[in-house]
């Protein structure tokens, strides 16, 4: 662990290897045609990829992948905004990227001009988040591991230095964040056996969309018992009556030692939230996920206040550092649930994940989507082997969802996600995927457009 | 005040007016060759405008303008942004825009594909704003009125709906609104002779900006009080030294009456935001604007709690009422800082200015930048009208800077804002700067580029 910054120095590329291609692709699934993924918020999304690729002049010919998730429309907005950033990209040594992949998100979320259109939130910081991600995909890869091994075998000296601290070192300071990274290499290498060996636990939200009748419900439910998970989760909120039927059916399906969380998307105020969940509390609930806006730290906290018997979750919407900061000084939750392509990409979920190991609360990352499992699963193994050093109370959610898309695709097994192998981080999507999900010229779409454009011709 | 939803119904279109389109404009101004508008996190910016006219098929061939105000690159991101908004207005009756402006905004908003954008931030909350801003011009136009006389003569009733409670009702209910607006129609008639006679308060940022020479600040300082300010801003933050050279400076040329607000724009964290500020305490700062990231809601209240000699001033970047709100509720701030094309429009406006107003906290609006000053005079103005009824501690930030690119460019005299008489939001800019200033083909772009085309071809 001593010598160079990072344990397992990458195969150096020649020193004149740079960025050569920033390239975007607007991936659009039609999942609004099957009601998956419908909630109280998002009744019809069509899951959907920024996906941005960036190519070098590496003899080893690797690529960064990265991307944000959107639900459809708009997308085509995130994709402007990671084509924004390619002029910040092109011609970057990738010598220094591997040295030092803090150096992108720093200059990214620097750019005065556009940082003017956030900062540091919304599409202009996931498009940084995307870049970010792929930057560290690449790393990963020219180091031959996958990421959460890569993060795990680094030197904390060097993780911290990842870590931009304006902002949040009100409360955790560098000092305090490099002593969380020593202590988590202690029994690192165990905890990495061991994650090798029984994976990371999952939970599952596929029995729970909106959409579905309660028999879908029923059997869906007692399929994720029968496949190891200990956990589901509902989606509620939008219509009481609904919910209470809902709920019953599911816990009559599960028993009641499995955890059942609801998440209500973000659709009631402080005082709709509580009374909502009063009355669902005699089903109990494990968690309240996202029961308001995710801005509203004092409402959180305000609701959490008033529901003593279950816990409140939130984190996918929160936009960066600084929420996540604030969720925990006020005590909002009591689940953080970090999402990989929300915020400004690894460098900042390092930054949660250390206000969250501060604090000592347990991060149950949201995923589902696309793709946001086959990221979201690295930053938690990390976490496990080389920062929390537990995963007590933590569970990674699953959905069973769009994975055949990726060339790396997680495995889920007895209800716990197979630490990959691979190295990078899994964000690669296949090329035939991208070449029919296109938007609006891949195979797929142009098919769908064609009798349209018959009648209307 | 009785009878109609609005106290002047404007002329109705007839029923199958609807809008036609919905042009979008890049507009860029080469401000950042003479460091207008430099200050410590934007050191050269060139103020840009994503720009919007709703056309409609009405015989009256009235328009609605509106713009998000950008630094410069980023700016196309913005029209996209605005671009993706168009096939929810396309179509749209005219007349139920003008019974129901709040519909346009409710329906934006609501849009759950995009909303996973935000929700309520950043770009796409941006972009709803600026077309939120442009159907209220359109909407003042065709009732022949100034937006602040509009707003101000509108029934509380009507008012009331259109403002979006969700995610505020905790702390401001709409009968408490009611209330406020209720409240503020007494003595309106004689407030607004009193505005029409003696115009809104101003104070002045142009002396302060960080690229200018102690000279020109000296100069420019003097100037101000000259013209009748009570009131300068200083930019403060990149250099310490600097800013005890300058502040003392400034108050050398405006003498201890005049009031010196300082800016940090966000370089901060809390504790560099307390010790920085009490060494200019010396100086007799008035207040701190921007100490830390206007996401840091705590972190405001406990700079605000640890400078008490001075003011605690925030909100140009503040992306919603959701923030606004909790600001309020931690007392967080001393003043409150709207800006017109940050948040959703007039419609959130509205929200945070009912949320001021129940706080008792005064409003100082952000201007600036490109048409900012146009626009947000009206919030102001209704808010003095016929909501708070007082100018006490309250003043319209203005730098005299691009208003000549307005069709109703501001009128700022003995340092007062004199109240708009042309109908609508004052947002249309004249037709010969968009041509110049599109970006990149308007004719100064197009010069500007053609050296360098010729260097490299």
């Amino acid at each position: 662990m001593k010598g160079t910054l990072v344990s397992d120095v990458p195969q150096q590329p020649a020193p004149g290897s740079r960025i050569t291609a920033v390239d975007t692709y607007d991936i659009r699934f039609p999942t609004s045609r099957e009601l998956d993924g419908s909630d109280a918020m998002n009744p019809d999304p069509d899951y959907s990829a920024a996906y941005v690729v960036l190519r070098t002049d590496a003899e080893d010919q690797l690529e960064g992948h990265g991307f944000t998730f959107t639900i459809g429309r708009g997308n085509d907005v995130q994709v402007a905004a990671i084509d924004a950033l390619r002029p910040q990209l092109l011609g970057r040594v990738v010598a220094e990227l591997c040295t030092d992949p803090g150096s992108v998100s720093r200059d990214l979320i620097a750019d005065s001009q556009l940082r003017w259109l956030g900062p540091e939130k919304g599409v202009m910081h996931m498009a940084i988040g995307a870049v970010v991600n792929a930057v560290w995909d690449l790393v990963a890869k020219r180091a031959r591991k996958p990421l959460w091994q890569f993060l795990a075998d680094a030197e904390p000296e060097w993780l911290v230095n990842q870590v931009d601290f304006r902002y949040i070192a009100d409360v955790l300071s560098r000092d305090r964040a490099l002593t969380l990274l020593q202590h988590g290499k202690k029994g690192a290498a165990e905890r990495a056996a061991t994650l090798r060996e029984r994976g990371y636990p999952g939970y599952t939200t596929s029995p729970g969309w909106l959409g579905y009748s309660d028999e879908k419900l029923t059997r869906l439910a007692k399929q994720a018992v029968a496949d190891g998970f200990t956990q589901i989760k509902l989606k509620v909120g939008a219509d009481q009556a609904d919910d209470i039927r809902r709920m019953r059916a599911a816990r009559a399906a599960v028993g009641p030692d499995i955890r059942i969380a609801v998440d209500a998307n973000q659709r009631w105020g402080v005082s709709e939230a509580v009374e909502w969940m009063e009355i669902l509390a005699a089903y109990d609930p494990y968690w309240i996920e996202e029961p308001t806006s995710p801005d509203d730290i004092l409402g959180h906290a305000q609701i959490r206040k008033a529901l003593r018997t279950m816990k409140v979750a939130t984190g996918e919407h929160v936009q960066n550092r600084i929420v996540f900061k604030q969720l925990l000084q006020a005590g909002a939750v009591d689940v953080l649930q970090i999402d990989a392509a929300r915020v400004g990409g690894v460098n900042e979920n390092l930054a949660i994940l250390l206000l969250a190991a501060h604090y000592g609360v347990p991060v149950c990352p949201h995923a589902g989507g696309v793709g946001l499992c086959e990221l979201v699963q690295h930053l938690s193994m990390f976490d496990f082997v080389a920062l929390s050093g537990t995963t007590e109370d933590r569970v990674i959610e699953y959905v069973d969802h769009l994975h055949e898309h990726f060339e790396d695709p997680v495995h889920v097994v007895g209800g716990h996600y197979a630490a990959p192998t691979a190295p990078g981080f899994s964000a690669a999507m296949r090329s035939e995927s991208i070449a029919t999900y296109r938007y609006p010229d891949g195979a797929f779409w142009a098919a769908d457009a064609a009798p349209q454009r018959a009648v209307s011709a």
